[in-house]
């Protein structure tokens, strides 16, 4: 985790305390359970409970004394609730062992994460569908391999974020389910200590799911699956961020990161407005991918266990969701704030002279019966004039005044042909399918 | 793609016939929209079909040498279709570019190989669940970091895949439908020069859905998330080939891959029957998994679109899926015919001396009053000795020995702690948990 | 291995008689030794070479049909010998494992690959030095972060690509050591049946190193760093590749892969020239990156080997290199060809109406006594303006025209500080450094 | 970086406090350069040492204050310094950019953390070692695919794991190399405002090479190749790790890690020693191979510079070179203390009843003139029988007992046969080649 690029709500879920806070819990209505099951008094469940409700700090520093001596984070953390609990607090953990309460720990820590990242990716989507509406038919120029293509709006490029991004929420639902689940199974899974019914217990308490077969941990194929959603999403949000890093270039400058009428861009040089900010998403994209080839490595354990996944984790578990959820954060920021430009985008689109209508005056020549040979010859020769004068010629002019063409087209025509309205007339179309409606 | 590990079925769905008569569907299906909508006349998409009720054969190389003409792969099929269909066929690929024929065809490919995978699944799956009620009682130690821990069944390992491969199955119908798009929108995906209800025939034709909003290509969120799940189904094929290995090693030998009573281990040692399928599984397993990042990477295209994508879906497209055939068909072969040695897990579990059942004693003597501290000592002092012995001792015999314990547990008593249906008792609960039955 | 990123020199090493002819090699030359050493007759010796000298043609089929019945590709290959060379084939191999043969196999075909990228490198060396000194002094935008920054040579651009494939030459020759090893060690490497001295003898004939402790494989961390550094050269591709694509936007242009006069563009619009090789370029880069990963968990095999790096060797050795072979000749293709528009450069360059000025004319006046506030403010207020005309006003003019500036500075002075020339001082200094002379 | 998986030395060289003493460095030395220079008076240099020769503390909150209103660190850094060093400090940076600063002080990091990482495979040389000789004829089974083969000793396996750390630090030297240089270039790296002596001064004092040429960063292909070096070091420590897992099995026991005689295995199980600093070692080993995929993403930078590198720089620096720091010292502990048990591994590897010595009697049949079918018929009819007795009998008694073995090798001649010494004999030869000398 690195601090500058972390926010409270989701660091706050790492942090030792809550970690510790979570394990109680799993401890505590785990005693409930084994009370109710005749196995341990229910006055030690009481007690427990008892001093939760005094709603005691929880002295990190002393539990990891405790572990430096124990050299076992489960024990030592079980002393320290025992020190201040007193005598009932021996019946905690009956049967348990130390797997049950981590991995069902690390679970309840994961879905908490993807209950920040869903409400990040809400955010999001509600900063895309605004802009999306508010420039639904804000012509600018689709690109193809960087070169011009054809026209597009600024809306349908929101729209289309809109619409990854939801796939991104559905993925990250299911993700989220893969490791909601709890196990309290015991050594080897075998519940030969620990009746099942503890188990389902606990899982409904922490809102999870019974782990249909643990071997004493909870299966890694669940992680796995669940970083690499989170690795799909980053990629996402580095396709956000380069389209807006390639819209901030000089030479286009169709859109751009937000700054402050007052702000300096650089000291030095006025000109300068980095867009640093999706430069930035696009490194943290690649960081929070980092994690899922660890995390796939991390499926195949030896036999019933092997604590080999437990480093992983400690680094990708917070490392990929808080840095998730920062840059689903900023992306919210950098969308909602974007700076956009429709009249660059116009010039822009009108730099190379009409030739965006190239292909629709081709078509338009074939249909008034010119072969497609001979249709194209006249558009092109045409068209090679606009290009050799970088846009400084008109290719409507051109063929206006191009005999061979204004046999077959009149300047009415012709002029109609050059029409972007032609372009965007299934924008409520691809809007109607994406958000449901077609006007917001 | 290597040979000698890939199957027919799969490998048909990337040679070049295959996709060309992708292509055609995906061309013939949308002349017929376009007639319908009357942009181009029926006689058209007639003629398309009637040349292919014939069956034509694909001619690849001709093809092929067009395309070293046309430098165009879609134009290149186009031209030699025509030279078939003749006259008519102009009228086909009316408004659409080569992306909406590529791309589409590309998601048919994958959930045609989705679908292969699927049954492949199934198979593995029905193998599985056959070894678990086959040995759903059969003990065998339980291991946690390689060592002994406690007893389990070799139907719970078997469970415990059952339910690993039920998630995977669970994923991939997931990712299927997430490739499982059809784009026919033209350039830059504005449906400017084809009407939107051209790409709803096609969807509904080849089983697919609509893209809702493509910009010329499909985005790549979603081939993302489909090669990633592939990458998490091969982690678990490691998992369990990881366990075969382990349990086939000299000293485990409790299970083994199947080889036929004549056939030769080594030209020179007899004893060597090495676990060469899950080695290659495990290797597999890498191969498949190297798809997940190159992937990744192909989401952030540059606007509206760029081509980068295209080369490595060339090489993973094929590699991950026929791979992933290969190893699922693999596996299932292995556990079916897999040699599973109960006597030699009896003995392996025994070869403690009975330490295995040093945690029961601890409990027991507990519950009968001893203090935990001096529970531990009078197993720990007998355990030791039997430790020392390498198992040649039994710690059941020295428990009746010993003064301390025999004062507090008859032997009749300790007898019964030492019973491996004590860790047996809840196979059923697992079982009924995972495959809904606990008997089969 | 994709035919169309394929080139024959590269492909010949992986085919399966390239193969069989160093197999053949490796055995020959062993019986040699175990010929001198008495070991064997040197008739055996002598008769395979005088068979290979008829230059047989390698029967793969036959040699297949052999493996089908065998189950073993080196018996399967050492029995097809021997029916060709008779009797005496019988002293082949012996004391030797398949072992000795393959994993010396495979480091003789990746030195050989290794020495055509290190051809491929010199080329692509040649051409990016070519282009440099042509335009050693071509000015061009310097960009950070996509935005203008200040001036520097198009020049300078190649000699940060030629440094950086030096570096990669470099790289490649170490990796290459790195997997020049030869091993014939027999069973689990203890030379028990075979003297070390057939190692000597092979290695020497071979052109390789004698591997100093093998355990019957060669230990794979070499080929993990072998396919670590393909990856890093693949990485270096790709930002040749995007610093392509980026100057071939539209709004840039200021260079184009080639197209040759009467190519079309695009069937539909003359506009359309796309940097498809530098697209596809980036993505053969995330190709052969892919091999990185599985390589590194090639690593740890078991104990004294275990066969699971086989599989992914069969994909990444042939797909790796080819690739990258492929990648570095489509490349140097790029850059040889590459159309250069100096005159564009200039004019993208002074679009911003001077601006990038701005720096050195704030150093101007605070030498000349004003301070580093007043300086910036006086600078600010003009260099606004020209920000606010997109470029349609000088900033040299406003300097002029404005009393504060022009009370420090005269024109003369200010025109100097316009000077490009200042820039581009030291490009000899960092040719110089690069490619050890100023001038060519 | 997670603290429990660090160490100090490592930990402090990526401290704030730590970077900024590196800044002030640089920015020091630079001032020297430029005073030579004549271009800053040499009272400003001066008054920089004067002030840090007062060994002033580095108020790394104070700093982080001023950042968070400047929103740039090195302005934030500078003015801090200016408040302490007065009106001279102005002098400081002139012509520099923040990259000269930041990338220099990376690569100084850098480097002192290849300097600890060297060190660290020192000392793991230096253990390897020891055991090595240790153990040099210390018999032990050889396993190919987790299959008994034939002998080899104790020290063979630690020659191995030597040689590849040996090849391990020829690496390392090579990718700090790559990393140790610096660059002074000024904006774009042109050196129009800065001579490139002052690089040179500055290169010199901080043990670095000058950047032959930078583009205002210095080129990311540097980083990649280093942390692709360390991914290679961590598969190799993953290799050593693995290998004492498998030897610590139950099944298998014949290395430990160690622990003090009174230590708790387990509070429940005595027979509970886990190999658990082994696997925490393969886990750490797939973290530091994480840093290597996003450390390659890095390279392709969009022209002279953008910043994506630098959030994923912020995260693997440290956490990479930390992590192996931290994993080699584990690593060298576990080898330095490595319970070794050689009556065990003689044990195992006669549990086979000599079975390991059948290759040897076929080879001894056949050189006594018996057919190579006969002989292989011979020894297989007596192998089979210790097989299936799982090694209880013995195949040297049965081979002397089988009249058509007894033939032709009398009982002195068989026994020979079963000779460990016949696998060892080029124990000598392989110590040499990997220690320089045979016996330490």
């Amino acid at each position: 985790m690195v601090p500058r690029y972390s926010r409270p709500q989701m660091t706050a879920i790492w942090e030792p305390e809550a970690r510790f806070r979570i394990w109680f819990e799993i401890e505590a209505h785990a005693t409930d359970a084994l009370a109710d099951l005749g196995v341990v008094p229910q006055s030690a469940a009481k007690a427990l409970w008892d001093w939760w409700k005094t709603q005691p700090a929880i002295d990190v520093p002393a539990i990891d004394a405790i572990e430096a001596v124990t050299k076992h984070d489960v024990i030592a953390f079980l002393t320290w609730v025992a020190e201040h609990v007193g005598e009932e607090a021996r019946f905690m953990h009956q049967g348990m062992t130390s797997s049950d309460v981590l991995d069902t720990c690390l679970n309840v820590q994961l879905t908490k994460a993807a209950d920040i990242l869903l409400a990040d990716l809400d955010a999001l989507l509600a900063a895309i569908r605004r802009r999306a509406f508010e420039h639904k038919l804000t012509p600018t120029i689709g690109r193809s391999h960087g070169i011009h293509a054809e026209p597009v709006t600024f809306g349908l490029k929101m729209a289309e974020a809109y619409a990854e991004f939801s796939r991104c929420k559905a993925r990250l639902i299911a993700a989220r389910a893969d490791v909601a689940t709890c196990a309290i199974s015991g050594a080897v899974g075998t519940f030969a200590n620990i009746d099942p019914r503890v188990e389902e217990h606990v899982a409904a308490k922490l809102g999870l799911s019974v782990e249909p077969v643990s071997t004493q941990v909870i299966p890694r194929d669940r992680h796995a699956m669940f970083f690499a959603t989170l690795g799909v999403i980053a990629s996402s949000i580095e396709r956000l961020a380069v389209e807006v890093r390639h819209l901030q270039r000089t030479e286009v400058l169709e859109a751009e990161e937000y700054f402050s009428p007052g702000q300096k861009g650089s000291s030095a040089m006025p000109h300068k407005r980095n867009p640093v900010l999706t430069e930035n998403l696009t490194g943290l994209a690649r960081v929070v991918r980092s994690a899922v080839v660890p995390a796939l490595e991390n499926v195949a354990l030896w036999h019933e266990r092997d604590i080999s996944h437990s480093s992983v984790e400690r680094f990708i578990g917070p490392d990929a969701t808080i840095t998730l959820d920062f840059a689903l954060a900023r992306l919210t920021g950098v969308i909602d704030k974007l700076l956009v430009y429709p009249e660059r985008m116009m010039k822009n689109m009108n730099r190379m002279g009409g030739l965006i209508h190239s292909q629709r005056v081709l078509l338009a020549l074939t249909q008034a019966g010119v072969s497609r040979e001979d249709s194209y010859a006249m558009v092109q020769r045409n068209a090679m004039k606009v290009w050799e004068s970088d846009g400084a010629l008109s290719l409507l002019d051109l063929l206006k005044a191009d005999p061979g063409v204004s046999a077959r087209l009149g300047n009415a025509e012709l002029e109609a042909l050059f029409d972007l309205d032609y372009h965007l007339k299934h924008v409520d179309t691809v809007f109607a399918r994406v958000f449901g409606i077609a006007t917001a």
